[in-house]
């Protein structure tokens, strides 16, 4: 077998590395599976002269990732440099002159899908962004090709491993929030600015990914709703145990009446859910499909080897079809549906209050409730004196009548503050 | 868009008219996403004058399957019929006459994949078996394309949902596997003849199937050492659940050393797996890789939608490949590993036995374990007088090495009977 298709990678970090590490170590497996050997011919860094450790030759090395992606001797081109800035118009111009692209970078794909997914369609040659969305889960394959002949109606996804970490070790070691952090990023487990994670901002990207895929319409990451952990509680974390729930960050998809409402936050999950035993630092995306029903998709989200195997997938299925002279299923041309707002958002809340110990403070409560049409599914007080508190969880409701709630609430005077609000994605799942 | 790939479906049960819903519901996104019209022209079925209430034409019905392979207006052909006798010559027809086919059938896959790989790729057509292994669930793709670069190590699977819902019943319920059984039938949920369920055997070949995929190597359904669930009992429920297990019918493939294991049995699962989880009728897969790392892929595994979303996932793949005369991923060649015998295995065994209640038991008991080189992690009598028990969960130690204690135990004088001998599955899962 003489054929070879040369890659020429943009970036050479964690996930940079782990790609190379694997198209070393399985080569025969991949030049069997592929047709044709895979040869790492380019690699642009910032600092050539750094030793890596990796097993590609020095000579790959350059500082110019203009001159990866522009030479003869490149047929592909892997993108694991991230950013926007430079990656950008780099894809563009590798689409340009009609080489495929391979990338994990999930900002670009969430800011910029629609113009780079026309591009490639126009170049006719493949775009392919697995290890963009959830690391080594294969699930943007799943959904295009495995579900292309089906209706997806919800996707719900644990998209950030970082906030998983922290919630879970929370919930398992009644920690709080910021001593688990603190620890994380001792341990290296969170960035030192963690905003892009603890934010929800991370997990929003992704979000927007899943959903344009799942539902044909471009989502751009800043259409997303999006709520971090940082206000998480022990107590809340507590309440939701007492209650048959835990608390998860979760990325919610869903088209309604042909409108597409797209969200990230924390919220109660029932433990009885497939989602609320992925632990620690995993993800995983649940899927509701007309005719497939449910289904589930997990693994590991981060990390240079499972972000690496995701990379080598589809450098392997693009590989394949330049061999073929053929093109994997394209992105839909999208309808551009409508986005719901939060506001429209129906469904039931959980609501912390610090409150006087004094008999007549639930029915102020209650009745504040009432006046703005919100109605309580169960309540009780703990604690006394000055800690006293009552925990309300309430019908379905939508999310502006919540918030009227919860402003008029904070003006009772016998309530002291609204300590927590958070939504309770209680609906009947497919199980 | 003028272009039309027209399907000959063979059998049209429940998985078939599933597909037909399918193809017709969705119609104009599966044309946008194929780039063609799929057209149902010819199904074969035994009673052509049947009303099926289903959205094609009385006309496109025949009781000639080889009429359907043969015809020059199907492009490719759906095999939804299952047994081997019919589908084996009809598939090989209809690949020798060049058209890619599609199928549902487990049986035939796990019993004549080779030859039908070989004969797929000796046509230069794609054969799809999506929908043989776990219903819904996208588990043969991922593990051909997604992880192609990567290297399986070993597969976890809840396979078959009759089982699943048996096992989930008596866990929650507390029920005993004849009323459970009893009560599937009845509802429809269980064969009337059970066994191909209830004694493993259909887990067995999807598990060969998966083996054979994992590990590029033919396994055979006869390779897999199958045990069903007829025995387990509401006592080792009930012990598994006070240790911290769930019992699990699990399909398990594994390559150590380049020899392949595959066996399919009830098992102790640590509460904390990702695989315990997985409740009623629903099934999983659970794989780790090597650079991937542990991955879950879980959904419904049979029904008329589910099944059918995945044989109409498939049809699209293989529309979009024809229609660019290009070809999927084909089934690596495979290398004839050797596979290992059940009586290497070396995991953790649970042993039930009744006793005499009387002091030296103990003694006796764990002389013969360790006369035979198993040693015991764990050890409690449950019960007095005539319905004394012992609960023994042993270290690693050999199949074989486990057998011959349990035929020891039989004839010492103070143990009864040996109740039940199950494996245990609590290796250090990564996660």
């Amino acid at each position: 077998m003489d054929r070879v298709i040369r890659i020429g990678m943009l970036g050479c970090g964690t996930v940079g590395g782990g790609v190379a590490t694997i198209l070393d170590r399985e080569a025969e497996d991949i030049t069997a599976r592929t047709g044709a050997r895979i040869e790492l011919t380019r690699i642009a860094v910032r600092d050539v002269g750094r030793d890596r450790a990796l097993p590609v030759d020095d000579g790959v090395f350059t500082d110019d990732p203009w001159s990866v992606v522009e030479a003869d001797d490149v047929d592909l081109v892997v993108e694991v440099m991230g950013g926007r800035e430079l990656a950008g118009p780099l894809l563009r111009r590798a689409l340009e002159l009609g080489k495929p692209v391979v990338t994990a970078n999930k900002e670009l794909v969430a800011h910029e899908g629609p113009e780079l997914f026309a591009a490639a369609r126009h170049a006719g040659v493949d775009l392919a962004y697995e290890a963009a969305v959830a690391g080594a889960i294969p699930i943007i394959k799943p959904m295009k090709e495995s579900l292309a002949g089906d209706r997806v109606r919800r996707v719900v996804g644990i998209l950030n491993g970082t906030t998983n970490y922290i919630l879970t070790r929370m919930t398992e070691e009644g920690a709080a929030y910021a001593d688990v952090l603190a620890e994380a990023q001792a341990l290296g487990y969170a960035e030192a600015d963690p905003t892009a994670d603890v934010g929800g901002h991370d997990a929003a990207a992704k979000c927007a990914i899943l959903a344009s895929l799942a539902f044909d319409t471009p989502v751009h990451a800043d259409d997303v709703f999006t709520q971090g952990i940082e206000t998480v509680t022990d107590t809340d974390i507590r309440v939701a145990d007492r209650l048959g729930y835990v608390i998860k960050l979760l990325g919610i998809a869903s088209e309604v009446d042909g409108r597409v409402g797209v969200r990230v936050h924390p919220a109660f999950l029932p433990k009885a859910h497939p989602l609320a035993s992925v632990r620690g630092s995993f993800n995983a995306v649940y899927v509701e499909a007309a005719a497939a029903g449910a289904l589930m998709f997990y693994g590991r989200g981060a990390g240079a080897e499972p972000t690496g195997s995701a990379v080598v997938g589809d450098v392997i299925d693009v590989a394949r079809n330049l061999l073929q002279t053929a093109r994997g299923a394209a992105e839909s041309q999208h309808r551009a549906k409508d986005l719901r707002s939060i506001d429209e958002l129906r469904t039931q809340y959980y609501v912390l209050l610090d409150v006087e110990d004094s008999p007549g403070v639930l029915a102020e409560v209650a009745t504040t409730f009432g006046d703005h049409g919100v109605s309580i599914a169960e309540v009780w007080q703990q604690g006394t004196g000055d800690s006293a508190q009552l925990v309300l969880i309430t019908h379905r409701a939508t999310e502006a009548a919540l918030r009227a709630t919860a402003d008029a609430l904070a003006a009772v005077p016998t309530v002291r503050s609204v300590a927590s609000v958070l939504r309770v994605e209680a609906e009947v799942f497919d199980q």
